[in-house]
């Protein structure tokens, strides 16, 4: 089990595309950039076969603070909820994939 | 409120980047299946202000057929949790964002 950065993907796929390190770079930045941005005006994003990411409004809750047990009202939040996609969820749960296989869909 | 797919956000890093379409597709597809096969793999992947995706293991557990009542064993399950990185936490709190301006780091 390793950690992978997002330097690490744009090497890997620069190797794989083929294309200059720099223009996948900006591309993959431009991209995690434009979910942000979607997620912001409140918009859910669906990739096909990866997963769904949609932004999710917690009501706001009264809680205790713990060391003078006084009640506290914690604000309203919003976050993101990400649901995998078909795919993923297929080679996550197969024991005998192949994860050098997985595709999806046509480039 | 709407959804976006990878089409449409695809349309829109072509034309943020002045990078030709089947290069944007190219490299979105390799970027998404790579985070597949890492996650397949065991890895966890960190993309900075963005987020982090890691597998979770959930443990087989006992539960009761609904119909039958009988009790049946669920198998264990390898799912994914996404952690909401710092830029996507602020875009999505604070009020008077202006999405537009979400900046993850130089390109």
């Amino acid at each position: 089990m390793a950690t992978i950065t997002k330097k690490e993907l744009i090497d890997h796929i620069a190797d794989a595309t083929k294309q200059k390190r720099v223009v996948v770079k900006d591309i993959v930045q431009t991209f995690l950039e434009s979910i942000i941005v979607e997620l912001g005006k409140g918009n859910r994003l669906e990739f096909r076969e990866f997963g769904v990411f949609e932004v999710r409004q917690r009501r706001s809750r009264m809680a205790q603070n713990p060391k003078t047990l006084e009640p506290v009202r914690v604000p309203p939040k919003r976050t993101v909820k990400f649901k995998i996609g078909r795919l993923m969820k297929e080679t996550l749960s197969s024991d005998d994939s192949n994860p050098e296989n997985v595709d999806i869909g046509d480039h």
